[in-house]
């Protein structure tokens, strides 16, 4: 029987082992996702998801997130939710609900709380200290603040053929109070049905939002395109189209899988991502945009490898 | 050249008389939705939207809005924001920015604040005594809370084939605290794009945003549907599968105009609707389904419209 699981970024490594595991032993996508996102959520060295992630523009860390799962569409999610630990496990929670699935700002906090989740600063010192450093850089030189919008977003398959989506991120770094991004919405950051697939986002969400991009993949795969066309198709001509429109488009990119455990990538920007199935150990491979239309993926070098982790434990100076 | 708009509910006819008018002296597709919207939101006897919408269970009124440019697919949306007249001007504000386009909660209101927006406490006398008179009725009589979640939604069309859509809405009664629906999810709760059509939604957020359908309707009319044909297409066979995945479905009614025009409305629901083109004039109309699978468009009898003034201005006992 077969299984599987995508994510995006690097970060997603540890998390995508973890997933395998649990989808290998006959575990519900549900679970391996959770526990996908939840890895990346608490290691303090990935600065753009969960503890350690980087603040908003007042040094607050306000995180955005979402679950869905494939066999009933119940979604959950949270908007600008502070002092959460696990906040793709308060949306999974909240998936459960009828009503108010969908909580943001003090409201979701709130809910968080009121469940018993783990609540904690989450601004870790590292992390303060990027932040004093980047307003500093604004002032004296007078920079445009926006940097750094990693969401680590996941699609997993079980060996009863069900589907799970989840999202979990910080946002962009010094956003604005109360900014939400396109990972805690149905449509643009996630989506998965288990008749079809699953799609997840990342990247300028504000720029996803105007696509629909997730399901849009979904939507074609539906339609009977395989995971990598689906991704090329919805992606490259949205991303020309929006220059001619709206003059720019950011960088974004995507990873979705069906329900036959095969998998698909585009994006704009280097992009390094993470899959496992039965057929496949845990690995990290990179993607590239080929003549703006086309993904090339090709394995990660173990020099890149060797700078990432100098890179993400680097002291701030 | 032809222009037209179409919008939710009865609630949206004063408002749709005020857009026709611009849209039939040249005025832009954004300035009529815009128009339109705030008619709604400054009346003070329709209790889902602006003025006089119903509060969350803690008596606070939280708002959700957006606002759609069909040209450049520009969006901007608030989620729970308090204390603004026009969620929906708020909204078309943050659409002009690239980044921190959607904000929530108190973020929301300080941008609402921070850029001169009228703020007044939203909750009329005759909101708070609803309020009271049905936190009594749940607590004697054991009820569900949940009750009417009615979004002002429209698309407009202007005579240089310009599209525009927008939604606002105070969103469930005694929802709780941050509670977000589909009002200001792109996809979800509204979609446009001058080049195909627009789409809005109006019904319970959280089964709406499992369909994406907005965006589904829009996407069908891309492929060549007519308005009617994409609606009942999108949202009939939704909520069947919904019904059998989720157990259950909301009721919710979307309504669509493609760019010559030509609407078209779905719902699970008695739905009243209002449409004016340049081939018709401002009119309110009644939508019903028929065998699940097709809409049924007749005309508001006058009966109707009496019981339904009748019953907004209605004392609360």
């Amino acid at each position: 029987m077969s299984w599987g699981t995508i994510a995006t970024w690097r970060m997603a490594n540890e998390g995508v082992e973890k997933a395998s595991t649990i989808l290998e032993e006959n575990g519900t996508a549900g679970d391996a996702v959770e526990k996908l996102i939840n890895t990346v959520e608490a290691y303090p060295y990935y600065k753009s998801v969960g503890y350690g992630g980087l603040p908003n523009e007042e040094g607050i860390v306000q995180m955005d997130a979402a679950f869905m799962n494939g066999d009933t569409l119940a979604q959950g999610a949270v908007g600008a939710i502070e002092n959460v630990m696990h906040a793709v496990s308060v949306a999974r929670a909240l998936s459960h609900e009828h009503c108010n699935s969908f909580r943001v700002g003090k409201g979701a906090t709130k809910f968080a709380s009121l469940h018993g989740f783990e609540m904690t600063n989450m601004l870790t010192k590292r992390a303060k200290k990027r932040w004093q450093k980047r307003c500093k850089e604004i002032e004296q030189q007078n920079l445009n603040p926006y940097d750094g919008h990693d969401t680590v977003g996941a699609i997993t398959l079980d060996k009863n053929n069900s589907m799970a989506a989840a999202t979990s991120t910080s946002g962009l770094f010094m956003k604005k109070d109360g900014r939400v991004g396109d990972s805690p919405l149905s449509g643009s950051g996630f989506y998965v049905d288990s008749k079809v697939g699953g799609a997840a986002a990342t990247g300028l969400g504000e720029d996803i939002m105007k696509g629909c991009l997730s399901y849009e993949i979904v939507r074609r795969m539906r339609d009977g395109e395989l995971p990598q066309d689906a991704c090329d198709h919805a992606v490259y001509p949205f991303i020309e189209d929006l220059k001619k429109r709206y003059g720019k488009a950011g960088e974004f990119s995507l990873v979705a899988m069906n329900n036959k455990g095969e998998w698909g990538v585009a994006t704009n920007v280097e992009f390094t991502f993470c899959v496992a199935t039965d057929k496949q150990k845990p690995v990290i491979l990179m993607a590239n945009p080929i003549d703006n239309m086309k993904t090339k993926i090709e394995p990660v070098s173990q020099e890149w490898l060797d700078a990432y982790e100098k890179r993400i434990h680097a002291p701030i100076e």
